[in-house]
């Protein structure tokens, strides 16, 4: 007997057809005879309805208050899917966050999970019941309800995986797998058997926009052998884990994310707490910063580049003019017209013939480069929006992945 | 310093403009220096959406899992309302059944109340909170949600206030009071300023729909003074209390019942246990019998004539008919086209002569009279539902109930 984790998303289970779909689908795995835990978000817009509900009342709500609403959304999925098992003639149980010992950091709407307290899910298991736990929610010291942020029900589908110590942990979502890169721009696109952890973080980091970061760290720390599957077709997915023989392939995927704007602070006195100064200004107002650039300037002054989201750029903007008193920029630029494009993969590290390979793509295709930045395993470009599929698709030729 | 715990219902915040009218209400009590705990329903229709939803999926769902989804419908409802008060600058916390320490029997579906664990609570108003709870929902002892059944916020309401020896219970509703008998149908019907728990009780359980008996029963026991009143008018509403000098007030008000079905079983054996065969029968298949009456008949054959719902006439009517080797009736006859009009006050079981003034009312105004029933402190007539409005006319007026 095998314990399956399973996590259906919101669009999985968006109407009562499709919840039966997840439900025959449920049975089929516990009538192998294995155990099924299945962690589910919420149905289809249920989320977004709730927040339009919240805002006519106080658009300014606090995070308790909204973790509050928003958890009835996955509370309601976890006992309409009970209830099609039920119909099924399997025996199964559903249980909230707190239920399922789901205990988390005390932040609200975007909580780390500390620990799950297995006594209750383990009872369900050995009454051989199909459990069905709620997504994206917990409980916090206080006993207050928090919800665990974007992604947050693969990170609950994950750490019920490892904290149940399960066979296989099975993401379903509405794609068949991890392409080697988004199959709507190259139409050769290949599905993954297989890549590592360290790949898909890249990946999903990068816009791949199949698993969330936070699930993927910690299907890795925990040595959880993740699959991403389609919840519509029976096809085979894509398995996450510990890949050997990482040299044979290059190169794993190209991925693109337009949700990346620029910003140059130019003409800073070359003096030491510069990066600090604005980075630190940044970070505590909640704006990430993805790709750093520092220019070496003249003797006297340095330029330094970074991107964040298009969703930061004003704030950004914001709060470096208001600031600028002490940080000392001569000139504020930003351009949002841009995205970032990349070439993930374990090999590459060891090959220093890669990233030469991305460039001549992308010369041959006459794309300009505004900002380059690497680590181990990915090259990341950040090019204009404009340029954006051309590239990718120039890439993805080069290195041969649709072969 | 006075605790004040109150309770709206679904149509008290069925949108946004009714939770902030709702929550213009608590904040003003709570303004005057008294800590405030609210009750609160699921927003209008949720609770039947929720159930359509449920019945897409599986009509035969499991009561355990209705209440897992029905109870997000008071979630959303107590998350909605803490924002509107956070919005209005009072610190506010929301609480779920769980959470608010209502513990009930393992039933689910119409759980009664076991205890409520007030540490939680405590803690909250201390902090000077207005606390909200979800109602209508507790917690048993497997850690399961279950909800109350009909009428469960109301016994929130009061249940809180007994565990936290409230100041007052009110109940707010969309009529301003309780009143001698239905507005809709006498013109100069008058709403009552105080009256008794058993008064409230008759009336209650008679039909006028202001209060669930539960939650006045619960009222009685822990001499919870309640108050209803409208939440859409600063109307003074009506107390529930402990009403002295009874003897003043002979009656207190007139109700009809139109939900109500007449069986007759005539023919019967005059032997013993024959009453226990059949409401035992009845019990058994959960149907409520409200009057019972038995004739005096011949020497050897006796009639029993009783009254049920009228949803629950024909199933009554099945299970006599399939029993009746048994009970050896020698014939089944029924009515449906009935109404109930009562008299309920606390002061007439002294006064022998009440019951002749309101048969006499009814002889003014033609009623014909099928059954009749007394208890201490009300008398009720089955009628005709064709003559149910002119005779509650009639019997208000007989005894000056709008003086």
């Amino acid at each position: 007997m095998e314990l399956v984790v399973q996590k259906y998303g919101g669009s999985s289970v968006k109407d009562a057809e499709r919840v039966m779909n997840v439900a025959n689908r449920i049975v089929e795995e516990y009538r192998k005879g294995n155990n099924v835990v299945v962690a589910v978000s919420a149905q289809g817009d249920t989320t977004d309805d709730l927040i339009e509900k919240a805002n006519e009342i106080n658009p300014k709500a606090s995070k308790r208050e909204m973790d509050m609403l928003l958890s009835t959304g996955e509370q309601i999925s976890i006992a309409l899917l009970a209830m099609a098992i039920e119909k099924l003639g399997c025996p199964v149980v559903s249980l909230t966050g707190w239920q399922a010992g789901i205990r988390t950091k005390a932040t609200y709407g975007n909580a780390r999970i500390d620990k799950i307290d297995t006594e209750r899910l383990h009872a369900e298991l050995d009454k051989r019941n199909i459990v069905i736990v709620a997504g994206f929610q917990g409980i916090n010291k206080y006993d207050d309800i928090t919800t665990l942020g974007r992604g947050g029900s693969d990170t609950t589908a994950v750490a019920l995986a490892a904290a149940l110590n399960a066979d296989v942990c099975e993401i379903y979502t509405d794609v068949d797998g991890v392409y080697t890169t988004d199959p709507r721009i190259v139409k050769n696109a290949k599905k993954l058997d297989d890549i590592s952890y360290d790949e898909m973080l890249e990946l999903a980091s990068l816009g791949a926009n199949v698993l969330h970061n936070r699930s993927v760290e910690m299907a890795k720390k925990y040595n959880v052998k993740l699959c991403v599957r389609s919840s519509l077709s029976k096809a085979e997915g894509t398995f996450v884990k510990e890949v050997e023989e990482v040299e044979k392939m290059l190169v794993r995927g190209v991925t693109r994310d337009n949700d990346v704007a620029r910003i140059a602070l130019c003409g800073l006195d070359d003096t030491p707490g510069k990066a600090f100064q604005i980075f630190s200004l940044l970070a505590k107002n909640n704006i990430n910063v993805d790709i750093i650039l520092q220019s070496i300037g003249n003797e006297s002054s340095k330029d330094i580049s970074f991107t964040v989201t298009k969703g930061n750029l004003e704030q950004a903007l914001k709060l470096l003019k208001e600031n600028n008193a002490v940080i000392g920029a001569k000139e504020v630029k930003s351009k949002s017209d841009v995205s970032k494009v990349s070439i993930v993969g374990a090999g590459m590290v060891n090959n220093p013939g890669v990233a030469a390979l991305m460039f001549e793509a992308l010369y041959d295709a006459h794309v300009n480069i505004h900002m380059i930045a690497t680590s181990e395993i990915k090259v990341s470009v950040l090019i204009d929006e404009k340029d954006a599929e051309r590239a990718v698709v120039a890439i993805h030729d080069k290195f041969k992945l649709g072969e």
